[in-house]
This record gives structure tokens, sequence and C-alpha cells, in this order.
């Protein structure tokens, strides 16, 4: 629960606050164990069904790089990347995402990471070579969300490809900028985030303080991960950056030309939360991802928390377009370390779709207006 | 009716033709009268029901230049525009359209409009000093398909303010580009706009040779108007340029700043029909306006006519985004020579709406994909 | 000699007029016979000394279409083009231009064609197969300036690209725009052109009317061709559209990433004249390239006629960036019917070069300002 | 001194290596006091010589945002700034730079700011209510360099705008991003800086190791600050980000309409350096300022730091466009604590445009080149 009454309403609509403005009364414990220093996220490991067609959705649709690839697995990078990869392909029987992963500051804090989740009772697991290729020393854990996390500091480096334009498509990709999670109860999960160092920016509340989702960083950029509240836990999406808004519509551009403008799921739009221009996109198995661009600095330890009122129309796309049901409900499993799925557990509290669109929910673009009960259900 | 074995399909999933299409077995007779030459649309008159508010959304919001007004009229044009204005907004007490006017190339071409629509037993009336300010003689006549349309050469010329960037905003308009009507039959009206001197550049019809719309040009764009099937004859849409496509994007975001997100209607997004950019929005009395960017020459004689098939679910965006039913069914309405709406002719043949979207309509994505009875309905 | 008593200041530093507001006092004779209605610049037949390397060049850095090739020949298109070619490399022992070739508006505009040069003496010849592939019926002319014209209705139709953007590039060419050509007297030029139907939309005088440059039309844009003083008849340059300024500003990054950015001649700027974005590029056999994008619509018969300044720093790059010298003297010579340099002669009026930069010249970044004895030759 | 041999050869035409390329034989010393923990560069308080005219320039040209005035005093901030300011214009008797103005992490980070610089045998004073508005605590120093810098962590905050898009002009700033100083010998401040907690990202070297520019940052960007070789202390520039290309191109196109283009003094153009997309004006005291878009992410504590050849011809400018000799020259004064003029020191080691530019300079396109040879000198 929060109060917006210690909250300051802006001119743009949405609170600030100077604390993460989330209570939890179910928190997990914070460990006496120092968190690792997590620099940021750094690839997701994605299990995919099908290989040769996931290779050419990244590659030739996408136009990630291939850093290196053998018949089961290819590794693929952003084009400003010097690390060995930021996404792993890896042919299995179903499709789900095997890991998070961060890069931590120095090869210490993985003793820390070890620690830390140790004493949280998590399975923990540590790997001098590596779980992937080009990834040294790395520990593998289960947190208490139920996320299959990986930290690690010892990498390959390899050409950092920013200049090279000749390799550029009309919608490269050039960083990897976050990852999405769905988890059933989000104050609990954001509480956990802050005892392993992220900080929130920005969240999405009803009045009564009920959390529908939230954003955290490490990196200062409006996240390295979210929370987005569901039946979980699962993967909502992954995303990487694009320089400028043309290369994100380029890449819808290309989707139509090649038929396969079914692949668009959501946008292009401007989010609300993050101020960041989007595209969602779903892959061959179903993964979503993101393509996004021009959030904004947030490294300062007090940059303002944004608070979004969650029947706040253009909290989700500023220009008020609809999101799709199948973007609040579809999401990744995730499995545990041995590779088998983790089980879904139901969200408990109310559903964002559920209390903005359709019959019983209502969105507003000006509040206050004598409109408010607009549905934007009807234009669905 | 039309036969799309004289066709030629693309690798991008339309056909070509050397010829429009369209057959009509209900034409206006063609005049022996010569057409006058007609060199694009040049501006259209709308009525407004509160001119203020009016004035707000074109100039404060959308930022076109004002070149005169007093308390009935706002006369006002784009930034590349030379002549005295591109729209005139008039306070009166219905919303409508009271005139779409094209320039033609000489003086002596009103004296060939009046005799054009004179042969035709259409109404006609002339001016010497213009219907509105800035303009001298013009011809004003209802059509043979009930449209308000009104030719004219003389004009006043104002200051092109095509390099004044200090006065460009972020989502700068520069040109009028086109206006759209609905009308009941679009053959009917495609054969009496060719006989006017237009060219088709494309259209969408179905197998049976069905047409839902076409799209027509005197200029060498893709269109100066097009005809929409619907209950007509009605105002569908008046169309500006900008340069680029975040010029666009940045309406967008303004108008989500403004908290004015609900006047966007459709869009952004990139029409498959003349491959350009757009976004609709909806003025303070509904009147529907397109921006627009990035279509193609079709100057040549020969330039070839494109056909959509009216399940190609990318026909209306590229990107497969679904249509808002309010596109298809709302439209402004347009204004007899006296200022009294003309009454509205429902159309017969099938709608484009209903047999693409929901319980009885298909789109496909791929042409001959077992998937073929994808219901776009199910995504709305 | 024209007279700025005549032209109405504007705010943005330049004139307009209504007539072509040139004079020349040596025209060439004008024809009783009518000219052909010429649609636009359609292709350019550019005689390369390797070229695999200026393949290279054209369709590997630059990225147009190869429609069709031998060993000798080259046949590019824009993506948007539906006819046969806009640039043809033909191998040959002299880098120079073969043709400059427009389309016409019907087959018979031919025979215009060669009345038309025929009544004016000169060497005249007819090709019912056409000079090159994919064009049928043409005519070939060296015309009163000296330069290698070609004119052409039947040409063989390929597929539009437009639609293709699995195909574009982040530099993707679109359209061909303009030719550019060099002769020594630009008031006689404008003049022969104007007989054959072109209209002139800007030039750059000085107050002694001495003409400097010219750009004229057919298709509604700011040129079709301009006539650029120096030593000719020579070739200045081609021009390619993009959609975007960024497309240009791509194609700057891919010659760095390549390093090639000594093809980079000029630019990329913002054009004083015609307003357009450009960029200045020397192909490998120094034949120079433009890219190009959003001039203005010109097709109203009254379009204002912008008249610059020679002494106005803004009126070659807007932002007052140095021309380059290699820019006003280098240009390619053309050839005569047989396949030979054209002679060439020198200029005698005003270099404007020399009256602009350097010891001798000035130019002003503001109209009457003190420092108006600024000389941009100290930056040089 | 360096060793290239130590460096990795890029397929860019740059190196990389790990450690800071840089060694000094006459550092300052290392304090034993922990350096302040700096979080970013902040603001920039600049002397100028006519307020109203410098407020003209800043506000209605560049738009930047007035947080607060009076008659000596104008507080700005970019768009998506939420402390008080980014830039103090005050009015004074000799255009200088009175600060270069740092965030903290913490209020704690100031004595060790006042212990670090007194260690240094550094002037130093404190302000419990800081030495502009807005601010508060406050440690000013004069660095070892000679450069008047600013340590704080207190701060007002004031609304972040970043969402007010009716607010953006087309060449919106939304961010303060770095400041660039001139100093005589660069191996001795970039020892100085990283004893400050700055990492080097990038440099430009010769092959004998002088080394003429060095790049260095806290936030993870390209930089926070750089060190240019010439006469110093002064100030070469300060620098703010827009979104992307396009928004700096219109900064440019609205100079010229408001015939100001003389202000710009460089670009725009794509840096080498940094891969970012920039252009330089001169405000109306001759103060540089960068305009900034797209540099690359540099959090991780081994990225990579790149060294550009002094003679790559790609380093200033990707493009290879020249550099203006004004860019080396010029830089702006900078004070001491009491407001006095810094003594400016002459550089001894070579000079970056006499090494490439001229009579004996040189710079190539392509290394090993047999025109290797090439005198950029000749274009100038």
């Amino acid at each position: 629960m929060s109060n917006r009454n210690d909250m300051t309403p802006t001119s743009s609509g949405f609170y600030v606050s100077q604390e993460a403005p989330i209570s939890c009364d179910n928190p997990t414990p914070t460990p006496t164990a120092p968190a690792p220093d997590i620099l940021r996220c750094a690839y997701m490991e994605l299990v995919v069904t099908d290989l040769a067609r996931s290779r050419d959705f990244y590659v030739d649709v996408l136009g990630l790089t291939v850093t290196e690839e053998d018949e089961e697995t290819v590794y693929l990078r952003s084009l400003e990347e010097f690390i060995h990869h930021n996404l792993v392909l890896r042919q299995g029987p179903v499709a789900a995402v095997a890991a998070f992963s961060y890069r931590v500051r120095t090869p210490e804090d993985l003793d820390k990471a070890v620690a830390f989740y140790t004493e949280l009772g998590c399975e923990v697991r540590r790997e001098k070579n590596g779980y992937t290729k080009g990834i040294g020393d790395s520990v593998r854990v289960i947190d208490p969300l139920g996320f299959p996390y990986e930290f690690f500091y010892d990498v390959e480096h390899v050409e950092r490809l920013a200049w090279r334009y000749d390799l550029y498509t009309p919608g490269a990709l050039v960083r990897l900028d976050h990852f999405n999670q769905v988890t059933p109860d989000v104050p609990r999960a954001t509480k956990f985030m802050q005892d392993l160092g992220f900080r929130v920016t920005e969240d999405i509340q009803d009045e009564e303080g009920t959390v529908y989702a939230a954003w955290m960083r490490r990196k200062p950029t409006v996240h390295d991960t979210a929370m987005t509240g569901g039946d979980g836990p699962r993967m909502h999406h992954v995303a990487f950056s694009t320089h400028e808004k043309h290369n994100i519509l380029a890449i819808c551009d290309k989707l139509g030309a090649l038929r396969m403008s079914d692949r668009i799921e959501r946008g292009p739009g401007r989010h609300g939360v993050s101020n960041a221009f989007y595209l969602y996109l779903r892959d061959p198995d179903g993964h979503r991802v993101e393509i996004y661009t021009q959030d904004y600095y947030t490294g300062d330890p007090d940059n303002p928390v944004v608070t979004w009122d969650v029947h706040d129309n253009q909290r989700r796309d500023w220009w008020g377009n609809p999101v799709v049901p199948s973007w609040y409900t579809d999401a990744s499993l995730v499995l545990d370390l041995d590779g088998q799925p983790q089980p879904v557990k139901a969200r408990e509290e109310d559903s964002e779709l559920e209390v903005t669109i359709g019959a019983d929910g209502f969105s507003y673009t000006r509040k206050g207006d004598e409109e408010q009960g607009f549905k934007l259900g009807n234009t669905l």
C-alpha cells in the first residue's frame, strides 16, 4: 500500500516521490550478506524449439550479429556491445527462458552472490567455465521469486561494431536495454530487488495502492528489469535499443515486406512509463521482444520516482492507443536450474487488464473529466 | 467488375495493371465539353461549430499558419504554400464541408468547368470575387456524386514560409496533400472522376471485382482525392503532409502532453495503399484530418495502377495493425450550394469493414496461408 | 540582365518574382515547331573507365538496384522507379556523359523532338530500338548548348520496389531527382530551356543581373535540370533522392566505415536554393552524384521564382558552410553522338567562386551588416 | 608515452586496449585521501558580457528552459533535467567560465572533496548555501590543472519536463552531456583525473605516444569531460544532447532562418571519437557549445579504451570533413575563485592542428595508402 498524498502531482499527469512508494506486507527477508554489485542486464538465454527458424528471426530479420554458433546454440550481440553476447538461442524441447544474466563489477561479486542467495535459502550453483560460451566463472540461482538469475564478470571481449555502418540495417539494434518479468506480487518482488541493490524509477498504482508494475535499474536508464503483475514467474519480454525512432519504424516496414506483420503484437508507440518509443514483437516461439529507444538518465540517487495511475489511459501508451489483451496475458515460461519449467502461480490482486479495459474497467484521458467513465474497451 | 487475370501479381502481394481496372455499369454520362485542367487539390472549406476551439486545434496544436482571420472565419495555410490558404474554418450551425476546392491551370478553365458541369445537369454557380477571401473568380458546383466542388485560378499570393525554420514546430505541416470522399458507388464515382481528368493510381477490390476504394490524382502523387465506399456523399478526411515520419510522431507526443490523445483515431502507421506514413486525427467537430508523408511519384501516363485484395490485412496498414471501426463508419456531412447538408445515401455493396473484420470477415497476412481464415476481429 | 526592383524581397533574405527574371541578349532562335512534352528527367548514361569499380560504388555502396547487366554495361534503378533504369554505367575509354535522357508524354512527342531540334540545326538521330536496353524508340540530339540529350517514351516496365523494405539500406535511394549542367552562358541556356518547355524555379544573380545559375523543371519539383555557370558543356552532377535526411547521413557514415570518406566532396547540408537537404559525392571516375531530399512543390504556373543574391552566404548552404572550390571547378565531359568528348568553352562572365570566396570575393550572412565585407575565404 | 604494440587494431581503423594507454612523467601527486564519488557533470557557470543577448541565444534560439532568473543571472535547464539548472549565465566584465560543476553521490562526498584537494595544496572554498541559486552546500576549488571545479550534492528539484512535448522545439536539448577543457599537458591532466576517479574511454595519439586529447567519464557515456591539448587552462566547450540527429539539423536550419548561420563553427557531422553526431556553435561571447547525440555505453570497468591515430582523417570527423582552425585555437578563459581570469600557459608538445593540416601536417583516409601524404590542408 502507498499513499498518494505523499506524492507530488506533475503537469504531465503522473506523480513523483522521493522514495520508491511501494510497501510490502510479506517481504522476503533482507540478507545480512551484502548484495553483489550488479552493473547491468547483460544477456538472456532463450530456449527455442526450432533453432533455424529463430536464427532467421533474430539474425536475418532483426539483424543481430552472430558472435559464434554451433548446431545447438547461436550467440548473438548488438552493434555497440563488446562482450561476447546479449542473447543466446538454444535448441530445446520447450520454449522458455533459461537465464536472466547480469554482469557484476568484479570477480569477487560472484562470492557475494553466492552468499546472498544462500542466506535466502535459494538454490545456488557455480560453474568456473561458465554456462554459455564466451562467459567464464558464473553463478546461477533460482531467486525467491522463482526466476533463474545468472551473474558473471569474466567474459570474452569481441569487437564493438558501433562504427561499422556498413553492417547496419535500417532497423539496427545497438544495445540490450532491459528484461521484463511477470510476477504475481509486485510489491514483494520490488522489495526483493531493492535488497539486491536495484532502485525503482517508475511504477503503476491505483489510488488504494495496489501496484500493477514497477521498473527498476542498476545502470542509469529507466530499467534493467521490470516487474509486471501477473501469473508468474514468467518472462514478459527482452528489449533491445535502436538509436532513433525511424529505426523502429523500419523494422515494422521490413516485417510488412516479408509478410511477417503478424509478428507485431503492439505498437509502435510512445510509452508513458519511461517516455521511450517502443514496439513489441513475438518471435517464432512466442517469446516477446521489445524494440526500444530514448528513455532518460536516472543515475542520481535522488532521481524522482514516477508513479502512474492505473486508470490513466496514457500510462502504457502516451498516445492512448489500446494495449492488446495478449500483451497482458501471454508470457514465456522460465526454467529451473535443471531445465524444467517453473510452476506458475496465479496473481491474486487486481489485473491491470480488467481494471482498465472492458465492461468493468475504465481509463481516462484527462483526470477529472466528466467522461472519466469512458471505456477503452468500447474501442476494442 | 474487374478481372484479376488481367493484372500482374507483384512480390509485395498486390497486383499491377496498366488501365484503371474498374468497370462501371451505371456510369454518369461523359460530357462532350472538355474537362477543366485541374492542377491540384488546393483547399477545403470546413464549417465548424466552435470557431475558437477549432482554431486552437489547427493553429495551436497542429501549427498551421493564419494568413488572415475575422470573427467568422480563419484562413490557414501550410508552411510551403504560396497561395492564400489551404483550409478555411468557418463558424456555422452544423459541422460539415462547404467546398472541396481545386486550383485549375488558367482562368479559362473556369469556363470549361461551367460548361462541363452544366452539360451534366449539375447545379453550377460562379462568383467573380470568390467565395472566400484571397480567392478571385470561382466556380462552385454540386457534382453528380453530390459533392460541393470548387474551381479557381485567381488567388492572392502570400509568402512561402518553407525557409522560415524559426516558425517550424516539431510536427510542422508543409503541404496540403489530398482529400478523401465517401461515396456509395466507387466505380461510378471513379468513372466520373476519370471524365474530369483524374487518373487512378491504386484501388482495393475483392476477387469478384467489388471495388471498396480508389485513389486518383492530378498532381503526380498518389492522390488529390480518393473515393471510399460507404454512405455518402460525405467527407472522409483532409490530409496535410510533413517532411518526415518523426514529425508525425511529434504530433502524437504533443497531443499526449496536452492530454488530447483521444483526438488520435488511428495510427500512426504505414499504409499499404500509397506506401505513405500516416496518422488520423479527429478535430473538435469530429472532422477527420490525416497527417501524411512519403508516397511516390505517379506522373507518367503509364504509371502502374496498384490493386489490393480487400482481404490483404496489410492493404490499409502495412504492419497489419487494426483499422478502428469508427474510421470506416464516421465521416463529415457535405453541404449544398445554399449551405444545407446533402442527404446521405446508403452504400448497397459489401462493406469493407464487414468483409474484413469480425465474425463474418477475414483478413490474411500471407496469401494462401492455411490460416487464411485468421480473423482480425479476434484481436479487436 | 534583370532588375531587382521588379522583385519582392522576402523575410528569408531572397527575392521572388512572377516571371523568370533572366534576360538574354544572344538567344538561340525559338523554333516554330512545338517542343516535345517532357515528363521528367529519366536516366543518365555515364561512361566509366572501370566498370567493376563503378558498379561497386553504385550498387554495393549506394545500393542502387541492378535491373540488368552485361560485360560492358550495368542498368540501375532506384527503389520507387518502374521504368527499366535511371542510370546506365557503360565501360569506355574516357569518363564522360553519353546522354541526359528525358521521358516524354507520348510516342508522338519523339516526332516533335526531331522537328524541334532539326529546325534549330542540331544534329539529330533516332533509333527505333533504343540506344540502351529496356528503352524503345529514342531520339538523341546535340542541343544548341552542346549537350547530348535523349528523349523516349517507350520503355520496359519493371517492378516498383517501393514496398520491398527488406531490400532497403539505411541510405536507400528512392528516385532520380535531377541533372545539373555546366554551361558558360546561363541566360542563353535558360532561354533555350524555356523554349523547350521548362520553367525556372530559382536562380542566383548579382545586383547587376549577372546570372550564375538557374534551376528549371518539368515535373513539379524544383528541377529536372539546372544550369550552372562555368566552362562547358560539362555535367555537374546527377541527383538521387532519399526519403529522409537521416538516410543521407547514413551514406556518410557508411563511407566512413568503408574508409571511403574521401568520396564525400561537399556536405551534408541544407541548400538555400531548393531548400533541400544535400550531399555531394564523387564516383570512382570523379563523376559527381548528389543525394537530395525534401524540396517543395512547384507545379502551379505562377509558382513564385526565387532569386538569390550571389553574395548571400546562405544561398548554396543555408548554414553558411563553405563550398569547396572543386565543387565549382570540376565537372564531367559530355560526348557527342559519335562518342567523342565535346570541346569545352570557357565562361566569360564572372565566376561565382571568385566573386564570393577569397581575396576578391565577399559573402554576407546578414544583408546590410557592417561586416558585409566578411570574407568567406578567411575560413578556407 | 605509450606503446601501440600493446593495442589491438580494429576493423574500423582505431586501436583498443584495456588500460588507459597514457603514461605521464610529471604527474600530480596521488592524494592519500579518497576522491569524492562524482555522479556526473551537472552544470557550467558562464560569465557573459551581455546577459540579454546571451539569454536570447540560449533560450530563444536553443530553447533551454528558464528555471529562474534575476537581473544578473539566468538559470537554465534541459528538458529531461530534474535538478535546478545545467547552465548559469551570469553578467560580468569578461567572458569566462566561473565553474565546471559536478554532482556527487552524497553530502559526505563534499568532505572528501575538501580533503582531496587540500592534500594537493589547492585553493579550496566551501559555501553552505551554495554559490548559485538552487544549489546547497558546495565546494569550489582551483584544481592542479588550474580549472575552477565545483562539487555539490544538495540541490533543489524541479519538474522534469521530458513528457512536456508541447514545450519541445524541433531542436530540443534534453540533457547536459559533457564539458571539454583545454590543457597544455594531456597526460598529466589525464593522470590527475584518473586519481579523481575518472576513467578514460578514448584518446588521440601519434605513434610516438604524444597524446593530443583524451575523453573521460564518470557516468557511463563516453565522457563527462575531455582534455584537449592546447594553451590552458581554458574551456573548449560545453555540450548538450538531443534525442535524434534531425534535432541537430533543425538547429542549423533555424540559425539559417534567423540569419545567424555564422554562429555555426563546425559541423554538423559524425565524430570518429565517441561515434556521436555533433554540431559546434559559438555563443554571443564566443563560448563554444556542442550539440551532441548518440554515443555509446561505457559503464563496464573493462570497457575497451579506443585510441585514434592523430593522422587518421576520420578521428575528428568520421566523414573526413575538415576541422576549422578556430576550433583548435579558440577557447574561453576560466576564472579563479575570486573571479579573475586564470593565466594561460602555452602547450609545448606538438599541436594537433599543425601535425594534421597544412604544409607540414598530413592526414590519411586509409592507413597505408600510397597517398598517405595527402594534405588535408589542400582542401582548406
